[in-house]
């Protein structure tokens, strides 16, 4: 799992510092989150490959994290892509590069499928065989999701040995793979464990941004391998932070240590502060493991 | 008159090349002219005060030429500004960002007027003491607008000798910065041009961007100071320019030798040339006077 910051200050994109988006890759999936103005250019100074994409996914529909959408889009068209490309965002979403397509007088020469959101409550917006991706339900100004990346249980490592020993026919490795419990050439049932071991453990990544301290969230996120957090203020700020839907670097750890989470990522930074070290060390008196997200950064887990 | 070109490449932005956008300083007005995505961060490169940016026009509605305009709108509005922005350009634009606004449930706290072109003839849209700004209906593919900047022809210079010789009472002295023919103190009419030089020359500035090769434009940028005209291709890829509705880099320079301009600057490169130094060889076998064009570029006139 790999996840590559292209931008994660607030607000406005400025000569250093870009509004969010990020590109997780887990399981040879690219899945790009939010897109702030100028991510087409953060993606290839990045040199991650556009046709790679093919799932984007929209927290809420404040600029500093969608109005790079309709020009990546539009660049994908110029680019010929044939590929699908499947975005998932708030209610409007369609209706707003729908516009801007119209008034161009072009549309897209690939499937362009938007999935529209509107549940107040987690659902599950995408999967396929190995990957799960559900919705945060977050409290902001605006309808705003996180999104959970899961990867599913993966299939057990066979002990060779113990199943040649155990004398079970070939035709049922697969099934062994899978968890089942097996009759063997002798007709003795097999327990599944006793020939097999967990396979890698799955990952998974949250990222919730934008959102106040919502402690609702923390069911959803559970013991989650990376927490990414907004974290726009600290605590010095926290009435701002009640007062525009957003959090501090010390509630993001809250978050964190409650969800049991392994890894903290703060982001979404205020450009009033001149160091982000300072949300480290705010978060880092909650919480053990933080990392801090920097524009161009690259995290694997 | 100095124009700086904050980005002079067609299509999309990439790592190191910018869409359109360019700022034309005259008599002390700012104009913003066109804004593709990024725009707002190349005004923070350029250092440019967005607070003194009044007038923003917008060519046509693809993306390369208007993606950052509302990126610009909001982030001007989260600085808090207090002046009024108004923006010219095609039908379409209100909406396009008025919807942004309120899916983003937000709005700004200054006033922002849309000035909508619909108009297939060349029409006065700005006018103040010493400026003008004229539409020039272009050829593209959706409906486009190329804008004549002109200063307006300023007060004469007084010969003071000449007038005290002439025996003209000081009350007129204002008239005759106008042009006015006066009686003097004997009843005598003193002819203007005997006691006052013209003031300094009105400078002019056309900006043409996207068009194909269109003759109907010149008898509006006649006489023109600087012509900016879109060269994305060169002669080589005629056809491509024809099929696209693009010029060709001797396209442009026929129109800046018909037109008489007194300098050519050319810009909106396709990516697809390595050197755009070929467009201004291209074009001097027809016109002496070509500037490139470049991102990061600024023109003293």
């Amino acid at each position: 799992m790999k996840l590559s910051i292209l931008g994660c200050y607030s607000a406005t994109p400025r000569t250093l510092n870009n509004t969010t988006s990020q590109v997780l890759e887990i399981n040879n999936h690219m899945f790009l989150i939010d897109c702030g103005e100028g991510t087409q250019v953060q993606l290839r100074k990045h040199k991650i490959k556009f046709n790679r994409i093919k799932h984007v996914f929209i927290s809420h529909l404040h600029g500093d994290h969608f109005f790079g959408l309709v020009g990546l889009i539009s660049t994908f068209r110029l680019l010929t892509r044939e590929a699908d490309l499947h975005v998932y965002g708030p209610k409007g979403i369609k209706e707003v590069v729908t516009l801007q397509m119209k008034l161009a007088d072009s549309w897209t020469n690939y499937n362009l499928i938007f999935h529209e959101l509107t549940s107040k409550t987690s659902e599950l917006i995408f999967e396929d065989e190995k990957v799960e991706v559900h919705t945060i339900p977050l409290n902001h100004r605006v309808y705003t999701n996180g999104f959970l990346f899961k990867e599913k249980e993966g299939l057990r490592k066979l002990n060779i040995t113990a199943v040649q020993e155990a004398n079970i026919n070939v035709a049922y490795y697969r099934k062994l793979s899978q968890g089942f419990d097996i009759e063997n050439e002798d007709g003795i049932i097999i327990k599944n464990e006793t020939v097999t071991k967990p396979g890698p453990k799955p990952k998974s990544y949250a990222f919730c941004s934008d959102t106040m301290y919502k402690e609702d969230i923390i069911p959803i996120i559970q013991n989650t391998n990376v927490l990414y957090h907004e974290s726009t203020f600290l605590e010095q700020h926290a009435h701002l932070a009640v007062k525009t839907k957003h959090a501090t670097a010390k509630e993001a750890a809250t978050i964190a240590r409650k969800a049991n989470v392994e890894t903290l990522i703060l982001g979404h930074y205020s450009t009033r502060y001149g160091n982000i070290e300072t949300f480290k060390e705010e978060a880092s008196e909650v919480f053990d493991n933080v990392e801090l997200a920097e524009d161009g950064k690259t995290f694997e887990f």
